[in-house]
């Protein structure tokens, strides 16, 4: 019998990474299993009120490192009630956004060391396995300000933001080469699926089998 | 010209500390001068809605470190918005509970080294007085209990448990003895304020000859 696996989706606004996640879950679905899509910030009762006051108002009405603490806040309370059940469930836990978007975001503001100690002092849990869907940032740019949503703060990037922030994303998946599989997200949605699925699969493979 | 003086009131509840608070506050308002009266969890616009989130609802909705983060995350928010900038302005802030009450509180929880390591990440910053309010803990429960708030989960404790809280706020006293001053809470509170007003004028002496 399989144990639980923690997968994160990471990359720019406008990658394609919740779409890939909910077809990701689809496929695993179609597959027998009942995989649990959650996403950051959020993915609990508690969380969602964090997300909410975080998310909500003023951009600027909180400090950087007020901000941090809400979110990792909000990380613990996902990670005790939504994520370790399920996967105490044996469960496929598909997360659109992890740890490694407040690497990014909250380490350009020059608190990525602040970000890592607070990790491991109240996470401590990484991923198994992190998708990183890479995509050029003008195209990303254009399909994430396609969209309307209430947080434009997060997509209120100009392209040259974009793409250091890919370069970012990228320099992550170096940091952590064993955890974050880079995947080109400059193709149709359904092949790219292809790929995350792939991988996945032998990832579940090696759970079953370890 | 004195610089501003940061002031925290400590006890277990029903202690009186939130009265000298105030009586210390009027006390410095009649030499003249304009002292800053605040409180924690809260004391600022943003602090006050995370004071809400945790305190409002189900008092096990959070995890002791999912509350230790949001109260952190409080505390730096006031301390910015609030405390910071008073004494940039030379102002005596006069605090009802700052982290020696988390040290307590969640230090129960076996959180203390966590506490800590927060604490020195994020907020860095002491009193520079503390004023301990040390009262028999029968007295201060029955004054406690006397009083209807809406935060019942911080009165509700036993008479056991406020022996042991008001053992663990001594032992802090001496942990922290060059900062917490212990003032004999078992008596009339005009008394009491004549105590610690002594030792904040005193206090505020050295600051202004420092």
């Amino acid at each position: 019998m399989s144990k639980g696996l923690f997968l994160s989706f990471e990359g720019i606004d406008g990658s394609g990474k919740s779409t890939q996640a909910r077809l990701l879950a689809e496929r695993l679905t179609a597959d027998g299993r009942s995989p649990l899509l959650t996403r950051e910030p959020g993915g609990s009762a508690g969380a969602e009120e964090i997300r909410a006051l975080v998310l909500q108002g003023d951009p600027d009405r909180w400090s950087p490192e007020t901000e941090l603490l809400l979110f990792t806040a909000a990380r613990r309370d996902h990670l005790e009630r939504t994520i370790r059940p399920a996967l105490a469930d044996q469960r496929v836990v598909i997360c659109d956004r992890f740890a490694d978007s407040t690497r990014m975001y909250q380490g350009r503001q020059g608190l990525r060391q602040t970000v890592d100690t607070l990790h491991d002092l109240i996470i401590g849990r990484e991923p198994d396995l992190t998708l990183l869907i890479d995509m050029d940032p003008k195209a990303a740019l254009a399909r994430a300000k396609s969209r309307a949503t209430m947080e434009e703060r997060f997509e209120d990037f100009g392209l040259e933001l974009q793409q250091q922030m890919r370069q970012d994303f990228l320099a992550l998946s170096e940091e952590f080469s064993e955890r974050i599989h880079v995947i080109d997200g400059n193709r149709q949605p359904e092949i790219v699926a292809q790929d995350v699925y792939a991988i996945v699969a032998s990832a579940l493979m090696d759970t079953a089998s370890g």
